[in-house]
């Protein structure tokens, strides 16, 4: 229960540190008979991938997956699927030096206030490098919602101050650019804000937004368990993430209950057809059938050369400047990262929704008694 | 794992509709010796009670709680303590109507694609009813923190689009605002604001914040169980809540690393001293010992009498208007639910996050061994 | 996690206390749809009631129960099922005297142990009416069982050294015997031996056998959640009980391979026809399809009115008996609990496995979809 | 939740098939500061290796455990610890007849029917091969109650009909018998025994007990997780355990109250000091600070070379002879793995027991603020 996993039903596990022989994840509860291969993990794995532009760290790790169990002549088998990456560039001497103090804006020192020590190579478990478990997780979840014909699709919606315009937004545009970015204008623009921010030894931040397609009505849990809690909870737990808005969000606060309420106009293979989507495609808590719709707030990195007001272990104050190979920008990385996250949560919603009702039971023990 | 269950050892369930017997809860893994009475429960119940000013249902409830096990001599007993509080005015036929259609901005449709059927009366268990058992638990949750010198405060910070300014913002101002908010010039305002709002037969939102003093640092857990996102969750899972913020939230979005990074100062009784607190007292997950900064975004109350596009049961469209006794805003009677939810969330996580050294480990054995 | 929460979908959380309010129950995760009313569970209530036959304690307690809420228009709805028995006979004064020293064979000194002081009137939390609440759940989890065609079916199999003979036992003697016992003969003599005890002023023990017919193959987990496993935590956490056997149990110790191996005959519904039934129904922690076969040994009741030795709170030695209204044998009365137990276990297990294939979720997946 | 996680606080998950690339385990929630090396865990893992003995499956594995995370420094670090052993001999070809049809006592069939298709190399995920994680995950567990003072020591009570005599059983002879016998003169007619089933091409079963000495009074929670219920799911998931017992067992099922109380003679060190212990260290669920005592039956291996009566995938009768390396016995390598699982159960209830009252929550959280 110190939290390194994930889910009720559909389950991840993750462990590794930065530094470490390598990071993986072990899956459990993956229903068995789906069509899983180290490709189709891996195509999740490279749009993580550092050092494929110059808005993000040049440190260059190839993040090959293997996957060691629960695959069995390219079907999941049921029982626990385990991948790991093997960390490849650990240059611990970069880090050495910050064994001795807090980063600003890092977990330094509040590992070492819940620990008493920490592996301090390269911020050890706290490092990006632990979203590496999530995303391949996040494949295989993505593999089965897949199957029942659900995508989760996110991308950045904004970079620093450069916001996308939604008119001039197009899903094919995510691969073109650098940024994933479906405004090809604000893209640019936001490469050039990026730029100058780079110069200034600066970093930035972003939103990240995510559209779910393909849910049918009925998943998620009423009370505690709502699938947008489900959702805020898993989105809020990747490393800079400060904020989540489900639908309308913190504008739902200042509209009018005749502005937000979403008219009903019809029922379509049991999910909700509405005029207006303002609740996001979440109803107390439960899948309505509409798109799922949600925004994350990426704080910008924290690690920036320029010279920072800092404390020693011992508490006592000093100036730092952060040397190494950090990203600029975590946002386009922490695109996937979001998608894998969200698939991860619907998944789990799935599996632990399918016995809601007597009528479901039955037909599953049915099914266990034909020959 | 219908969701009725929240917390890892501080662990409540809660149970109940709108328009059946009562609403109760049931907290497992409260530690024992804490000082406990009715009263103290009552007070917090006392502050979601409808009916205490103009801009909440005229619906009169007592809300008395009864606590029916786990406390002997004053004095909690470790074992499950078991609160409830008795529906009264069940006037069902208020909502016999509302079994046929579906009301916009409502779980009335997700019920029943989930279910298959619901409780239609007064929406059952996505009733804001059911918010009882979190705010009785919350209060538990709040005595176990008080012992520790930890204390949540919640507040509302706007309604639609009156925001209180933070520089006339008074904590003792709380008590002083019908609407909880801490400056008064933006509460006479936003009351004018929510009574143009009524008389439009239209309902209104807002933006609840959370303080909490006392924390000390290194709590929370560095990856899924990070501090914010139990917050986060706990948070979206009342009911009409559409987004989260920790610290600056979306604001750091916009910011560079240079001006979001909180320089450390200094270290004073194991806490971090900052020269800000963008963090909002939480680092990778784990408290930093600085006051923890949330805030909620609710949703305009979906209930209105004006007149609503939807569609019945069986799909067909209609017009409806919500009629019965429905909060204009729920924003002032959802600020202690928020405080609930949070303190609900730092128990827990306290709790948990004892065993996270072998060193506190032993002290605990050696503390078994003393006669 | 206090442990008063059993299971992971069909989820119980009981709580109460001998001489408290009451005692009650919580079911998160039922499935909706299920035909309950309170007579299906007071049915299972009135067979643990006391005061039926002369070897059970004379204490009068009529146990009726309420639902109070879960269930509308006579079936559940998929919300929380809370159930309340209110205590009666609360006559603490019988109990009093216990506060001071530790009676041998309770719990008394070790919940001191563990929270420094404890509910002394009648036990408090580890009272045999803790068993109320999870005879309550286990009601619900019969008639799910109900519903497809599994039925769990308990009986004493010997009291103290006086055991039943197989072959004179028969299904329909179960409520002819005082003793729940399915062999008329030893049942008589089973009494014969109680009379004798209760003149010793002593106490006994016995062995509790349940049979459950009607599962599918393919229900449990394969590693930590075997399904013999879990029903191995199920009947250990009921009080007195200090064994669990599965199938041949001990004996199968001593046997060898090719005597406790079960030659599969056919398929048959998809269940195996097996020779014999050695495995009890449960081959690598997953019901094969036969009739799943458990045992579990119940101590003797540990209130006896001998003197006996025993220590004060602070440790100083001294000799008690023990008075009041105490039952000389415990297990007519907990058969009832061994078969909730056991209810509990395989409802839990049922939701749990529906998520195994691909096939089964898609075919969920398909049903959400139609109108 | 498909089961390959055991634990609360300190949590393992296991993956792994018999043949594919290798067995691990993820540790979760493992306190930081214990001292812990490779060679610690080897250690216990030699104990499970096959091939020492004539009594043990031929096939050779060096088994060697490699720890990917989690330890800094020779120190747990209190984030995850994984562990892999890599399969050497996976000669898969041993095995592809197993495919078509269903080996009597094995899991063949109970996968089919759950799964749809199974991993029918070697039994998969149901093999013996499956417990590696459990002990090295059990190895970590034994490092943190040593750092307590607490010891669970396993051993040999019984080959099939051949058991130990207490009075001549030593704890230094679990070295010298190659079967982990305390008495010698059993250990050596046991061997006849097995020489004798072996030439009959058959197989054995036996008693493992585990005795727990160190332990503190007030460890377990009072309800469902007894600290007895949950060593019996512990010792259950164990392949092939068809029962357990606590202190006298079924043995207390015929003994009269005066004879299965154990009377209070002191308190020494908050632990009860007794005349006796039936009750094997556990009063209520939980521990009073005696010994724990537990003992598991194991069933013979039902791989044997003797021809069996058995079916086909399609379900059609046949005939088989399991042929390949097979232990004739599994018992001396499993004492081990019931040795893992006891302090696996130990470990986590001590972390799960530390919240229990408000004083140990209060010495945690001045802890915390100490600089």
């Amino acid at each position: 229960m110190a939290g390194s996993t994930f889910g009720t039903i559909f389950r991840i596990t993750t462990w590794g540190e930065s530094h470490g022989d390598g990071i993986g994840v072990v899956i459990d509860g993956c229903p068995a008979g789906i069509p899983l291969s180290e490709e189709t993990v891996q195509e999740y794995l490279d749009r993580r991938r550092p050092g494929q532009t110059r808005y993000s760290t040049p440190r260059r790790e190839s993040d090959r997956v293997a996957i060691q169990s629960g695959v069995f002549e390219g079907r999941t088998t049921g029982t626990p699927i385990s991948m790991t990456v093997r960390n490849e560039t650990q240059r611990s001497s970069d880090y050495s030096e910050i064994a001795g103090f807090y980063r600003p804006g890092h977990a330094d020192f509040t590992f070492d206030a819940k620990y008493g020590f920490r592996d301090y190579r390269g911020g050890g478990r706290s490092s990006g490098r632990e979203t590496i478990g999530r995303v391949a997780a996040g494949a295989v979840a993505c593999a089965m919602l897949r199957e029942l014909g659900i995508e989760a699709f996110a991308y950045t919606a904004s970079i620093g101050p450069i916001t996308s315009d939604p008119a001039a937004s197009l899903r094919e545009n995510r691969t073109k650019s650098p940024l994933y970015m479906l405004d090809l204008t604000a893209s640019a623009r936001a490469e050039d804000y990026l730029l100058e921010t780079m110069q200034q030894q600066d970093s930035a931040g972003g939103i990240i937004e995510c559209v779910v397609s393909g849910m049918p009505a009925g998943i998620g849990e009423p009370v505690f368990d709502k699938l947008d809690a489900c959702l805020a909870k898993a989105v809020l737990s990747i490393g800079a993430v400060k904020g989540f808005e489900i639908g309308s969000g913190f504008g739902a606060a200042s509209l009018r209950g005749s502005e937000n309420n979403d008219a009903f106009l019809g029922k379509e293979n049991g999910r909700a057809v509405k005029q207006t989507n303002h609740a996001g495609g979440i109803l107390g808590g439960i899948s309505d059938g509409s798109d799922i719709l949600l925004r994350a707030a990426v704080k910008p990195t924290p690690s920036i050369a320029r010279q920072q007001q800092t404390i020693g272990r011992d508490g006592s104050p000093m100036t730092v400047n952060i040397r190494g190979r950090h990203d600029p920008v975590i946002v386009p990385r922490a695109v996937v990262v979001v998608e894998a996250m969200t698939a991860l949560t619907l998944a789990d919603a799935l599996l632990v929704g399918m016995s809601s009702r007597i009528d479901g039971v039955r037909s599953f023990y049915q099914r266990q008694q034909t020959p």
